[in-house]
């Protein structure tokens, strides 16, 4: 696996990713861009919030204008030390004072603005109510490509907390699993992916036996027997960009039935990671798995979307959903994840990241993905 | 301390805050409230969802009306195993299809809603699009003391929280100090958060030095030295309920102008904590301790609030805030904080939780507020 600590992005780096913001929120019709604490504005400025409260932070792009990021007074020396600090001007807001009218100068009084997902709906009120001939639309919806190609840097990163998973998965389906609780299993799992270098754990899914049938189960007390079906879905962020990978592992032989499924997931997993290539829609990755589980007879347990990008988050746009015509492009990473949940028996999921590339995909997960038999 | 785990909450308990939140809206003049993911559902249901995720979970209450759940369909069990489940109805809603759609029939279609102040801005531009007649306001605006008040099973954890929280201060100020770095400093106060009981570490400041000086430094590898001021300001949930404490402590002897510097701290702290009774406003406990600081010629460096509300969360309302005129009403808790930083030298900070009773303020921090000296 890939080790080592990559270069630190550089406050050019988040120049350039402000300008491309700037100018593609000008191309979709946007007078700019409100980016909130999270995701977005780490992508940006590298800068992490001391805390996501109530206090307005919000980082103002606009093409042709020099960022600006509007904070509270008292967190000013944190964002004067973020790597993107250089790049933008700081504009500060003191308790007492309103942080609407302090940010509303910015801001053209009837543009048209993306904002972050995940600002608070406060602050959107408290933008409405200051500039009541201002509109917004969420980034997804306006920009959905903004973070969703990555560049060599950012590819390597994903490629390396890929790689990191799969170590993960190589040690965990050599541990005893027949009468340990899932829980136990999880925590091992969250150890086995900070010892790979992974800084933060997001989630650590054990899902035996009929646990398995819930895809967002994550681990209980329940002990794990032999004949049970067990789904392992883990990951989390590497040198701040994620990882994300599910294999179903079966505890001893498996039914006839219980293999059938795994073999019609697999199928489906391999036709949707086979099928991605730039200029597709991100909807025919899904209807690509989708079509293999419905022809098997399986397409009523299927209840969740094909994938999800993955970049600075381990969930995040572009989705491979029925209804998404983006194209994919190269430099996209996401994960492909199809599976069956039978209420109250059990569940299989196979998952890997994959990128584009100029011509097709490539996974950045490299573990056998057939059904391992543990002990 | 207070020990022991104390009684759950009942879906009885959890109804009986539903009610509460329904009637307070209509009294309010709103059509209902809109509940998103994190403390206020937290409180109201007792449901943590899984990850707060761009996928709409969203609590309706209406007075008169069955409190719904809207949920994403691979969440739904987890949902139904929430503590106040049976206090309400849910509906799910599946990958691909419309969950606003499923939201509006909830709704009046001209009602103004009361919406949680951090509910993702994506999902109130869903709501104002597809019911452009509504109108919104977040929470803290329309009803602030939706959480503010707690009731006697409440008071009980925050009690406990801080009781945890004073018995954490009383081990770390007899470890050495001098030579160490601040992060080992804070990593010891999250590990006897955590021996105390508390589930969840929010913060663990040490702001040694000229770090002290902002309110918001966390914790960094520089070395303590002799002669350093030090501010330690911790807490986190224990049982579900906050804790947050701040003491100053000075390695060594301090310089006179220290010890007067953290004398009128401490006067100030003392005169906003005895100013605490019912009916008095907000901005009145932040004006008592303003007014120490200014007259002692420090009110320039004072600059923060003097306080936040506790209880689900670290950080709430009521605000002490110039220009909050919300009455201190019996069963309310929040910090009282006040300190002065002086850029580049040193700070000094001191806090406890303060809940309003009958007929004053009691505190639910124990410890000594003089600055211990340290080794």
């Amino acid at each position: 696996m890939t080790t080592g600590t990559p270069a630190p992005f550089t406050a050019a780096d988040y120049k350039a990713r402000m300008d491309r913001a700037a100018r593609s929120a000008a191309d979709a019709g946007l007078a700019g861009v409100l980016v909130a604490p999270g995701p977005d504005l780490v992508w940006l400025t590298g800068y992490h919030v001391p805390a996501d409260t109530e206090r307005l932070t919000v980082l103002v792009l606009a093409a042709g204008r020099e960022p600006t990021l509007v904070v509270p007074t008292l967190e000013a020396p944190d964002a004067a030390a973020a790597p993107g600090a250089d790049a933008m001007t700081l504009r500060d807001w003191t308790d007492g004072t309103d942080p609407y009218g302090v940010t509303a100068p910015l801001l053209e009084t009837t543009g048209r603005f993306g904002v972050s997902d995940n600002a608070w709906a406060m602050h959107l009120l408290g933008l409405q109510r200051t500039l009541p001939d201002s509109s917004y639309v969420s980034l997804t919806e306006a920009l959905p490509m903004l973070r969703a190609v990555k560049d060599a840097a950012e590819l390597e990163r994903l490629a390396a907390a890929g790689a990191a998973a799969d170590a993960t998965y190589e040690e965990i389906r050599r541990v005893p699993f027949a009468g340990r609780r899932e829980n136990e299993i999880a925590r091992e799992l969250a150890h086995l992916l900070r010892q790979f270098g992974h800084s933060q754990v997001d989630f650590t899914v054990v899902g035996s036996g009929p646990n398995g049938a819930n895809p967002h189960h994550e681990a209980s007390d329940r002990i794990i027997e032999e004949g049970d079906m067990v789904v392992l879905d883990f990951g989390g962020l590497r040198h701040g960009y994620g990882s994300d990978t599910t294999r179903t592992v079966h505890v001893g032989e498996p039914t006839a039935e219980e293999q059938r499924v795994h073999d019609v997931v697999r199928e489906a997993q391999t036709a949707a990671c086979e099928a991605v290539r730039p200029g597709i829609a991100c909807q025919d990755v899904d209807r690509v798995a989708r079509k293999v589980i419905t022809d098997a007879g399986y397409g009523q347990y299927f209840i969740h979307r094909t994938g999800h990008g993955i970049g600075v988050t381990t969930h995040e746009p572009p989705y491979m959903i029925e209804g998404e015509e983006q194209p994919l492009v190269p430099g996209m990473c996401f994960s492909v994840e199809p599976g069956i949940y039978l209420p109250g028996r059990f569940g299989v999921r196979v998952e890997d990241i994959v990128t584009v590339t100029e011509d097709g995909g490539r996974r950045l997960n490299a573990t056998a993905r057939d059904m391992a038999i543990v002990g």
